[in-house]
């Protein structure tokens, strides 16, 4: 077998940098010669975790036929979040815990998900399973994908497989989990020397919803203020980014990670497909979305419906 | 949580409905309300399998909404080989050993596909990681299961996994293996009786290929001459289901159970691109393809790579 290429999404976060290394090293040590790559430089957050384990950030990649052609999946598999050329390469196996779509093979494949809070949750099962054992910066990083993805198990998202599997990597890292915890959340949370096509880019995705195309950001903040005192500034760089790339409608969420609620932040149209989604009005082309932190369950579900209502 | 159907693909084979029986009592012992249920009547060899383990066949249906809008799916994703409604409900889980095509959930959802031969090897390990006992008629009709899908072995997509789980089915199912197996394929190879309608449609699944749709049946023998000394009546029955179907092309693959070779008889257009496929020239509308007997594996991705080329 040629060499494999182990990546998730782009714009990558924790869990899609953590589960890619943690799954390359799973499968070096079932004899495939796999590769931990990233599409996208490490977050502050991320590179927070990487620092305090002992990691280096994966090299970033823009194609894969160049070196290889066949890949892994990490964290996703819509293919409009993924590699430039992933429609042209061989999908070996997907490890994922988001909606499919927007996906295909040509031939049979490794395919797991599982509706938990982070596909690290998935891979500590799959090591238990094969018998292999998690060194301990694996077992940090992949803890802290747990910590990012579930926001410290207070997103809806977060399941007790995600809770049992945190506390056995902690034990193996050695790591206090709610101070190493809260201490990396806000790590990422510093917004203030970035533009605003930066805070736009850090965490963002592209979704097709009917025959739109719908970009949905999301940043963490421990005061939703230091996004908002930039508004004008981000809603023009939103207008932009929606004229650049192609975008009908730009979401931003910024959440509130110490008392879980979100404010959104709307520019392009529909805009009354945004409301009922979230059965809110927009002022001022924003919204105070109570209680919502999670974009996989509280965001995505509601608009595609509303599209397609 | 409302109640669950759990059913393989139209046109169902031995895995379809030993995969739904045996995922549905794996759901039941993990507390889920399931039924399995099924797409259609079962074969002749799928008869034989369920009466032989005293197992009833799992009722028909045709629509899931008006009972449940919640669904699992086994031994298929594509939804022109699901059942009609399957786009209007909520897929919880999908077991499969085939390519992801034509797929697409709203949710998160639990999927698990792996390259092996046959669907109920994925169930039998599935089985094990829960800890669940295999009671011994559904060990017997996933035991079936495998060696239908694998040609008792002689498959080229029968995996060591395959082998080993047909072994300790047969042990738990009190079963020799080499000679039910042979018994319950010659159970399937009764072809006389049947209308060429009816042979078409014993084990035939559709597949979009670019901007085409291509039927591809498969029907077992131990004789190739049983199938084409009824050539005539079988093209014209093509013929009629092209047009009434609206299939572009129609592909029959009789496969020499015995031998391991196939005979292809393929009706409508574009006949360059099969000949392409299998690098060969038809010759009356037929063509040998020696050491053919998977349509996954020697098939589907022969005639893909063709279509696109």
């Amino acid at each position: 077998m040629s060499k494999v290429l182990v990546f998730g999404h782009q714009n990558p976060d924790t869990d899609a940098i953590g589960a890619a290394i943690a799954f390359a090293n799973l499968q070096q040590a079932l004899e495939v010669e796999a590769e931990a790559v990233a599409l996208g430089t490490p977050s502050e957050e991320t590179q927070f975790a990487l620092d305090h384990f002992g990691l280096k950030a994966p090299r970033v990649i823009e194609r894969v036929k160049p070196e290889t052609d066949a890949v892994m999946l990490v964290d996703h598999n819509e293919f409009q979040q993924s590699v430039a050329d992933i429609a042209e390469v061989n999908i070996l196996a997907v490890v994922d815990h988001h909606r499919i779509a927007n996906f295909e093979t040509a031939n049979p494949l490794f395919y797991r998900a599982e509706p938990v809070g982070c596909t690290s949750t998935i891979i500590y099962k799959m090591y238990q399973e094969y018998d292999v054992e998690i060194p301990e910066a694996i077992a940090g990083i992949m803890l802290s994908a747990i910590i990012s993805d579930t926001l410290l198990f207070k997103s809806p998202t977060c399941t007790p497989e995600d809770v049992k599997a945190a506390k056995k990597l902690a034990a193996i890292a050695k790591t206090d989990l709610e101070s190493y915890g809260l201490e990396m959340l806000k790590a990422g949370t510093n917004l203030g020397d970035k533009s605003a096509m930066e805070l736009l880019d850090l965490d963002a995705k592209s979704f097709p919803m009917a025959d739109k195309t719908v970009r949905i950001a999301q940043v963490n903040t421990v005061d939703l203020a230091d996004v908002f005192n930039r508004q004008s500034e981000l809603e023009a760089a939103m207008v932009a980014e929606n004229a650049a790339k192609g975008y009908d409608l730009f979401l931003l969420i910024a959440t509130d990670i110490l008392d879980s609620n979100s404010e959104l932040l709307a520019i392009g149209a529909p805009i009354d497909v945004v409301e009922t989604a979230f059965a809110t009005s927009l002022t001022n082309n924003r919204a105070f979305l109570p209680g919502v932190v999670s974009r996989k369950k509280q965001v995505v579900p509601q608009l595609t419906v509303a599209f397609e209502g």
